[in-house]
């Protein structure tokens, strides 16, 4: 058996812990979870029954790891040979940048994208404010800095960065330039390329 | 000049970066944000203009730290003296409540609170699916572990816990027993109740 059991479906988020995998170089055997009919042992192991789900057989027993950005941190503090990690001066970007795409962004996408409106008068009170403020603040990073910790590719990028790539892709993310040339750094990457190889070959595998 | 200056507002998820501050026995200088006149001081470290905001003046620079979830992380493992980070036995479960919580479980609040209907054919694009099985996803956990990391507290504790205790407060999440005992057991900490008297004199102070 591999270190790791990774539940996956190729059109998912599960393509972004495929990446992180590939830049731990971490072995994993796949289970592909079909979503018409869910594996009861993947529901065993994650009852929200999404993907991806990450199970660790490390050394002191099996340990379950769920959520994307969750998968990326965990990840990086288990290989620490990868280097992927933050140092102590760059945990404060990375940990800031993580939660802010993973809620904050997150929210702000999925909110745009169903046509729902927050009136102004609770945007105090939601976590991201308003779309044009979140954006902004993301962009503003980004003109400044090549990644999330700086000058320096980290497992945060592997998260924050799918949800740049993604976003230009879907047009949730306004092209800006920053996160154009963001997007085109992680896309030169190795493992970005192997991982999504993966996962196109199954998408296309599915449709014959 | 202390270690950290906390721009926060009593009102404010600012109470739970504040109890964060407490635990690990961080010395602190608070700015308090009047959110109808945010001072450009606080802006220029935060564009977002959202409390809580934390400033680490480190050895090394100065170090902005936003967004609930990230303070608790990076409070946890700047002051490894509190033993309140998690191990490397426990950083999956942590890593992964921390973002289901400031993922998931937000949005599946927001998204009620608000009145909004997410069609059943988009809940597998949604990261909380919808509300009731994020909510039976959390509960399974504090059904079988009274922390985030199982029978010790730590500082995931401070994010997710102060989640299920507003939560319960504003009931935007139900008065399951698990849930109750949970958030009872943070309320008798020390840190819980320093932090939270002082947020509490606060407001009381501004309504006089």
């Amino acid at each position: 058996m591999a270190e790791y059991t990774f539940f996956t479906n190729p059109m998912s988020r599960g393509q972004i812990a495929r990446w992180a995998l590939h830049e731990v170089e971490a072995g994993y055997d796949q289970v592909i979870v079909d979503f018409a009919q869910k594996q009861p042992a993947f529901l065993a192991v994650n009852p929200m029954g999404k993907v991806p789900t990450l199970v660790h057989h490390s050394t002191t027993g099996d340990k379950v790891v769920t959520e994307c950005a969750a998968i990326c941190v965990y990840l990086g503090e288990a290989h620490p040979e990868a280097g992927l990690g933050p140092s102590a001066d760059e945990s404060a970007a990375y940990y800031r940048w993580l939660f802010f795409a993973a809620g904050p962004v997150e929210q702000a996408v999925m909110v745009r994208s169903m046509g729902w409106q927050l009136p102004v008068e609770r945007e105090g009170m939601a976590g991201w404010g308003n779309y044009e403020r979140t954006m902004a603040t993301l962009e503003s990073h980004f003109e400044g800095n090549n990644y999330v910790c700086g000058n320096r590719f980290t497992m945060a990028d592997v998260y924050v960065g799918s949800q740049v790539d993604w976003g230009l892709t879907f047009g949730s993310i306004p092209p800006n330039e920053a996160f154009v040339a963001y997007a085109e750094r992680l896309q030169a990457r190795d493992a970005y390329k192997a991982a999504k190889a993966i996962d196109n070959a199954l998408i296309e595998a599915s449709r014959k």
